[in-house]
């Protein structure tokens, strides 16, 4: 759409002076730094050099390939991901993530992804996921022509089950233990490419937080100026990181004069990020109690949250499911009925009760409809329900 | 957001000579025209002489207000409706609704039909609805600080009856026969805006319509021209009226030098419109058979989808609910996952088998989360699945 991709190569968080050839893509982490107990993952470096001044003039939209000059190369077509509402309610700003195509923000990571499976050729991509990660890599991959298998949780909502396997893939409810051990053996003997984590801490795939970055150019450009502050829900930070990285990216090009504070808000239930940064470790797997923001309230986090957080200035901030059902119900008597997971940014916003100089913005990341206990219950009629009944 | 509307009075559709001022809106038909059997709706007259050309330069995104000159005054506060996705699936572009802020197209009508009520000074909107339009409507009038009733069916899929309450409206779940004259009965107790019909044959809210043109408008610009034809689902018709009506404007206005084919789809166990048209009546009402595709297979028919097919040289298509899970099932294979009635244009398009003279728009109407069905199976783990199991 606007000139193609200035990707040139990855390099690694463990060691800004590890770099690799731009494919394949390191989809288990940087090799020469991880360890067997912290995995470090790879980032995009481009050619900034030669990104035209002209591509921050143009409005944001639906397919963010409008982006490609600063994205890995967009081999897979488009759903139309990106382009989502930023609405201001109340005091902050919430940026609409359930407008994409499978209502959650992980459409702008699996265009990404989903593209790197099309470039290196493979059959098909393969992921664990209970949830929209998986949906989303499912609808990219039908889109691209590509076979998918999604590796994913009994316990999943069951509308999220029928949402996960409306389009096509090879969906298989698998103990959460044997995910991974499978994932990783589709990956060496059928060639998929994997879009989601491999690795002890999370690396995911080192492409992913490319696509989000594209919300960071949308805030800017929606704002008309570079938000004083972003809380956006994390489990593995790709979010996370792909929206601070792309406010980086704005600052070096000479677009925008400053970044954001970037904060994490992750279910009081584990918190992997905020355990990483309260103890000064690159990245830190918990043990979590049980919370209903099963979207994001895994064990396991990763070094890119850390970064995102630490290098911005932010905090880890923790909000329990009460915080969260709040938020949740205020939101959605505002017109925005979201997941319960997406709404961690602006329940730890709300609780961190903090002033910041300019525009804040909480990332919501999906839709209600993805929640549990949607669809669990039935309203009988009233038969004889009267006007009286209505203004009692 | 482009300066203010220009709509200047209500026409009937009855008769053109008949005009009425623009407020209050009449919510119960052309009072000169409807009869005891035929209820004629009303349209908007705007001061096209005054539309700025610079109008249709922009881009389409989100919020309608971009296009407020050619719309009623937008008094309630926009959700980020609009900007939708075009995409091309095979032979044809699909326009993927489902990307608005609750998940389907009705979200363009309620922001006008809602800014009505504020406009009005009601102290709510009420509405009689089994699906998207009554969650929808619960939304806007969220968002704008008014009160909602929402009279439902108890029939409505488990999902979209958690969707109808999450934004909180009362929600009411009543005999179907109970629904229209309580609604009345609310209008003229409590004072609150109707934002569903009232009428024997259809004629819903007059300003209704006007929303939908901006898929005309977002059509043109995400083309480049003016389709040949646009397949929509059609229950009520209110979208096909206003997607024929945007392009009418569109050249009336010299911005476009020609007007689509509109082409009614509705399921074959009902389809006033194609009744109406097949007998030249002004509009019709039919006893409809069982459809899966709930949220268009009514009874009631109205004038203005007949108009719309008419004077376009369109025509009513027909389609099975077996024609609707094909259409649905192949477009999930895309990687879009619609509502069975949401897919109602494509279904119908392929149906038809005729060639066109240039693109031919499907408009995909509504999220597959909304279908029958959804969450109502769970799907256990497979315990001891092996690589060997998925190669097979």
């Amino acid at each position: 759409m606007n000139g193609s991709s200035l990707a040139l190569r990855q390099r690694s968080l463990g060691d800004a002076s590890a770099e690799f050839p731009l494919f394949p893509p390191l989809t288990r982490g940087c090799p020469l730094t991880s360890t067997s107990e912290i995995a470090y993952p790879l980032e995009v470096v481009y050619d900034y050099a030669r990104v035209d001044g002209s591509l921050f003039g143009q409005e944001p939209g639906p397919d963010i390939a409008r982006w490609s000059p600063l994205l890995p190369p967009l081999d897979a077509p488009t759903l139309g991901e990106g382009g989502t509402p930023l609405l201001k309610v109340g005091d902050v700003y919430v940026k609409d993530e359930s407008s994409n195509p499978t209502w959650s923000h992980k459409d702008r990571l699996n265009r990404v992804t989903v593209s790197a499976a099309v470039a290196c050729g493979a059959p098909g991509v393969v992921v664990a996921s209970s949830g929209n990660h998986g949906a989303s890599a499912a609808a990219y991959a039908a889109r691209a022509g590509l076979r998918a298998i999604v590796l994913t949780s009994a316990d999943s909502p069951p509308a999220v089950q029928a949402f996960t396997r409306a389009y096509g893939a090879t969906v298989m409810s698998v103990p959460t233990e044997k995910r991974w051990p499978l994932l990783r053996e589709i990956v060496d003997r059928l060639g998929y490419h994997p879009v989601s984590n491999q690795t002890v801490t999370h690396t995911g795939h080192p492409f992913g937080p490319e696509g989000y970055k594209t919300i960071a150019y949308e805030l800017f450009l929606q704002l008309g100026e570079v938000p004083a502050a972003v809380f956006a829900p994390t489990s593995y930070a790709e979010l996370l990181y792909g929206v601070w990285k792309g406010f980086v990216e704005l600052r070096l090009l000479g677009v925008a004069g400053r970044t954001p504070r970037i904060f994490s808000c992750e279910p009081a239930a584990g918190g992997p990020h905020a355990r990483a940064l309260a103890t000064g470790a690159p990245a830190a797997i918990v043990e979590p109690g049980p919370s209903d923001a099963y979207s994001i309230a895994g064990p396991v986090g990763g070094h890119r949250g850390v970064v995102a957080v630490r290098d911005s200035g932010g905090e880890a901030v923790l909000v329990t499911d009460e915080e969260l059902r709040a938020a949740q119900r205020d939101l959605a008597r505002e017109g925005l009925w979201q997941e319960l997971a997406g709404v961690a940014g602006l329940a730890a916003y709300r609780k961190l009760r903090r002033d910041f100089d300019g525009p804040v913005v909480c990332v919501a990341t999906s839709s209600g409809f993805k929640d549990i206990g949607v669809g669990s219950r039935r309203y009988p009629a009233v038969e004889d329900l009267t006007v009286d009944d209505l203004m009692s």
